[in-house]
């Protein structure tokens, strides 16, 4: 088949140059945005007259057809089909012959790219934000499980004050809940129709685009043709959303991955999404987790790229805005991947309390000795700097804070009273946190039932 | 001074580690929002019943000294000053003595740091928004003064289809449009308080958030305190937005950078904005579009730095963190002058009116012909195919399309009649593309004043 | 087929966990690196006494059938397979039976996987740096071709001082030839073999490193075991050659783009590396090179994706390591196609001399004028501030700097004399600069000889 | 003052465009390189002729003042100095009138800034690898000095195999020989001059370009003007020579943050790279080690910068290029801490080898039970696959692996003999891996040997 474009040309393209410029492999994925945009297309050029409606359903029956032939796999590409768009209209000519030719009148690749590629995205939208909320109700299902477990909190990875395990893992349910809303922000941008916008300069035969949007569902249409066709900041949107989800991903990742190993010994990842090793028998790695921290390396550098390869573009159309698709695909195919896979391992996630307690330092009650001393009347940063010399001499003598005798407390300050040890728990320092986000019982449930609220139940979200 | 943490150590810190962990360096543009900060965190502390209400008058006075210390240019930092929290406290220790000892009660500079840089970004986010406001009224009353001049719309680089000069600009207008969109999205995001979360655990104190919120204007309460100390989502948020919005510039810098070379000459950038060489007394070279065109890289290089220096880490508050400040702060600093310049120089820009006219290409005309066509029964497809054979011809005949004769037409197709002619001028080739966003007379003007109705007249925006 | 490292666990993997790890449907490129690093391993278990040379000789049959049955395309990948070794593993048990269960001994997919990548590397920068060699021999061949043609130099996208054209082209050759010794000295660590390091402890069978890394062809081994496994500088080092290149292709080709479009119209892109349009028929667009230019956001990119990926890992392996190779993959097959494409677009260029001398602005030469005044014994300083007046004053007169009399030019200096003229041709302007690695003939004849001889003659590069 | 370029101009700088576009503010770091180059270049005017020897005394007076000037911190700058070269120039018109004019005839700042950056770029690196060096020295003396010290190898985070703690943190030593590597090799991409190609065109003024390299110390000569003034290969090349570097140093700082933690408590960082919290008395964080974590960002966020704002970009010089030096020099400052402080936190390091033996995992040696069956006979993969069901009853059983009963190995094959429990103990099982880069005993002393060979010992290094 001859190109879209041929009539100008003389020379003959290099076989090389066929293979480089050629999205077709990666492009036939948009295949049933290509046939929507294309069949709303035929019934506007029917609304303005440049076809009939009889030729109209002649085009519809056409990419009825297409469509069945894709959904049934049973599409063949042929040579010279080097994008989704050329190879539908190809096909379309061999089903319904030279009324084929119609279907591009006005329209141009440049405006087709951009709606196939905005209609593909909305709807990729939709599955990931569903999974977006599964990974939530695993959190909030896995917080209430193991809502009475106090664990340490850290701080620079060292324990720092004592928090309870739900409070951790809601902490996570909030970073998404971020996510979800970015993820709604940005639909709108995405939800817009460029059809109608031609190469460049618009469209000339009073197609309706209202009506086009319609047809796609498509919230708002494009203000400024030239815009349009040049416009990727919906996907450098989408990939800046990709990579922050991702680093909370993988900072999630991180925690679960120290806390599994032997050392912390706190949760265990199921078998389900650990391996083992070719060599050593007794490894159990949890390699779905180092995978998600991985591959936050994978959308961070699609954004680079995407980024990279806008950087001072001359305005609308350049063939090296094809180069946004790659970066696109793999994103979504990867949050496809890493969102449910740590669904499965947060369901699945079992909780050692007893070596959760056993690990816990005492020295995390020094903040409880300082606010108590406040509460007797000293001032926080000279109580601050007296725990630090109790805490310097609890290490001297390897002796946890809350077996410190009364006497021993007093030598520090007279304002220490028998009461001091009702504060040295790991419960009452972490219950004490009520304000609103604090780890105090209270608070934590109140944070999960309005997390709870926010989410949804299961059955609303699909 | 002694360190604010010091009382459990016994070593002494490397001097070169003061220099590598000081932050005050940068930090200290933080000083008003710090100042904010502990002014609304002692009333709270006050109302919470921690301190006397005299107290936190004494610690106003003395806060408000410090404040005024800054205005004028003479606070003195001393050595032991690490940052900006530091600065502040031991300054008020000086001033109001003991009591200054309070005001860190049940506060961690962990939450004290991301309350300060919110409050900053959020400032800064108002003077941003008003610089795109005024860049988008330079590109409307240019657009506005050139609204009748037609000029060569490029794809590829290569003269495509006429278009307006006000539709050109005005897409940018439109980028400009959706970066103040996304700049209020995320400014909901940045519009939360984290104050009142302590280290990581929560304030135990009773304080009361709300009040605090109302107090610095946050419009709404960190809902979990570990994501609170650790969250960093609000500035990847905002360098996605600024890296977005100067690939915008970029962009706009790259257009202007070759119409105004001698090969094109369409514009001219005013003296202001130029610059000349040291070696060649004749050069004028666009600077200002230049440096703007090459910043990009500076602030998508930012980006990368977060995203990298989050990637993986333990969740809450780790040191890692206080790499956020300096591409924040930089990022700022370079829109602050990008978007300024970029006003200026459309502000001041000459178009030549002439030299684009004579730089136009007939062959633009291509597509009228082909639309033409279509206007008589030939298919779409057919009559592209046709025209590239007839503009081949024009090439070999080295002859512009508007002065084939109406026989040289016909002997390629008998459908070309009289009237076709009429068809092979710029302006109506322009006006042809009436559809919404499309470059003709009425959709531009309509344009023009959407987005003159979005923008606003410049004495509402500041 | 059961798992590699199966017996310790209980539990199923979930079917995602599985599409999510196996790494078959890419590192299955490492087919036959794999299959060489057997047989040589094979040897060395034999040679070290773990298994019978009579055993090694059955797996080199086994492994040898693998082969052939990779290299006709049928070899089956099976539910289980995942990964290259895995597969080839499996199916050597099935040709050679429990033989094949010995071949791991003492190995770890750790040091497999490195020596693999290693192996596949090295091979592939043998066919890059052959690509890089031909765009080399295509620039000088070009650069002979058009050797006398004088053409604008620009700075700032102004045009600036006369250049010859084989000036401009070389400079790219000399950037390649940078290209071609960095990839010199990163292939030396690149070479280094890790086999022979287990899963991260180094082998304990006594197995001959050396006698490994010369089977294979290794020029260095390993030092340490732990590094050996978790070593991936040999990518990154590889990654930031590659965006480098990239970098150096990307400004040719907005160079070449520049200079085929109209307004330039300097040079003609072949028909072979251009594409039309969909819509408009006149469209002759550089594809070729924007799709080049493009790919240079997808490799940087990578090397973005790879820094992220690595920061902050622990070391020795981690799973995240995996995703080391679809970036590797990605950028050998981008760079595979966009040398080869430069050097079919550089092969088939042809230039314009008329129209580049056309083109030419009189005001290159006033720092002729400014180095006449300097050879008058004007300080220069002085002599470019004059110059830049009398510029001025051209343009006001819009007349050219070889036209004006030299009674203008002594209203300005009396230091202009009759051979003021003489000066002022772009011919004299650009031979000149005789300093070695100027514009004059003399030394660009010098510098595309001493480029040649570095370079190669084309029978001696392949 | 005026500016260098000003006779063309006759419009007024917007004074916004001065702070955007003068570089003085960073690039006056580059006033020795300024002034060592201007030195040279007067010397090289007078040996061609130029200017008398006198004149290049003059120059050279002048000069001399200025670095003393600079020297003594009373170097003044003044409104006008836009950058480094113009404020020495301005500088020297004042101190030694006209003839100052002189010294830039022939000139351009587009070499002149290239050169001032290769030689303060040459100067870095200098001390830059005696950082690197001081590091392994650190490295090597600590691996001695806990050269027994068996501890937990780890992959994925889980107890792989016992290994020497030498050997781990020799790992280090390994991956910093070849950061030096590297930088040796792109430093000869450095050691070129670019002096003396003018703008871009190379100098007219027969200046003898290897006296001047030779003057300055530079190994070669630039070979194509044009490449010269805008080639900035050797700073991409640095900056990712840093960027791997800093990994390097982030996968330590991971690895020590960790096992500095309470849960893995095999070391100590020193007091004085440590800090505390300012509301935790308890807290000791390894601040230092985060740090340089985080920094890792920082450096990849500088290459990305670079390779963003090169990317298609037209060749030679343009203004996007000052963008180099703000990454370079914070990259340099960056390492300049980051290197030593590492050197410091590992210098002062303490072991606790006892409670590194407390933390070991039996199933470490796992392995060696496989090798065990091996060595009578089994197949690896069948041990493999057999001592994973010995793992998993020991783990039900909760029984250390050594301390099973013969009877009960040999439940699970004949194979197993009395011998079955020498194997069992984590210094065989480390000593056993005796090849070349394995942790056995022998190995990892040669290892130390070699590495100290080829970095030499302290005194040579400074």
């Amino acid at each position: 088949m001859t190109q879209l474009w041929g009539g100008r040309f003389s020379g003959q393209t290099d076989p090389l140059m066929r293979q480089f410029q050629d999205s077709i492999y990666f492009d036939v994925r948009l295949w049933e945005a290509d046939l929507d945009g294309s069949m709303a297309y035929a019934r506007g050029l029917a609304r303005a007259g440049i076809i009939s409606e009889e030729e109209a359903d002649v085009l519809q029956d056409g990419l009825d057809e297409i469509r069945a032939e894709f959904a049934q796999n049973r599409f063949e590409l042929k040579a010279g089909d080097e994008d989704i768009h050329t190879a539908v209209e190809r096909r379309l000519g061999e089903l319904v012959g030279e009324v084929a030719g119609k279907l591009h009148t006005g329209r141009s690749r440049n405006d087709q790219a951009a709606t196939d590629t905005r209609l593909w995205l909305k709807r990729q939208i939709v599955r990931l934000r569903a999974q977006v909320v599964m990974l939530q109700q695993a959190i909030l299902a896995k917080a209430d499980e193991y809502f009475n477990v106090i664990m340490p909190g850290y701080t620079h990875l060292q324990q720092a004050q004592p928090v309870r395990f739900a409070h951790w893992l809601l902490s996570y349910g909030w970073m998404l809940q971020r996510d979800k809303e970015r993820l709604d922000d940005l639909t709108r941008r995405v939800d817009v129709l460029p059809l109608g916008s031609g190469a460049l300069a618009g469209n000339p035969l009073g197609i309706d685009r209202p009506f086009l949007a319609e047809a796609l569902g498509f919230a708002a249409l494009s203000a400024n043709s030239m815009d349009a066709v040049g416009d990727r900041d919906y996907l450098l949107e989408f990939l800046s959303w990709a990579a922050i989800t991702q680093v909370h991903l993988s900072r999630l990742a991180e925690d679960l991955i120290l806390y599994s190993s032997r050392e912390f010994g706190f949760v265990a990842i199921a078998d389900a999404y650990s391996t083992g090793s070719s060599l050593m028998p007794q490894k159990k790695n949890a390699d779905s987790l180092e995978l998600i921290r991985g591959k936050t390396g994978r959308v961070a550098g699609h954004l680079t790229s995407l980024l990279t390869t806008l950087k001072g573009l001359p305005s609308t159309y350049n063939k090296d805005l094809q180069e946004d698709k790659e970066p696109l695909f793999d994103t979504v195919d990867t949050l496809m991947l890493t969102l449910p896979i740590t669904t499965g391992v947060v369901s699945t996630l079992t909780v050692d309390a007893s070596k959760i307690y056993d690990s816990m330092d005492s020295a995390m009650l020094a903040t409880e000795l300082a606010d108590y001393l406040v509460t007797k009347g000293m001032p926080f940063r000279q109580a601050h700097h007296l725990v630090g010399e109790i805490v310097r001499k609890a290490i001297e003598l390897d002796q946890p804070l809350f077996s410190f005798p009364l006497a021993a407390y007093q030598q520090f300050s007279p304002l220490f009273d028998r009461d001091v040890h009702q504060w040295l728990t790991f419960n009452r320092a972490a219950d004490r946190r009520t304000s609103p986000g604090g780890t105090g019982e209270s608070s934590v449930r109140e944070q999960l039932e309005s997390l709870r609220a926010l989410v949804g139940e299961k059955e609303d979200d699909e």
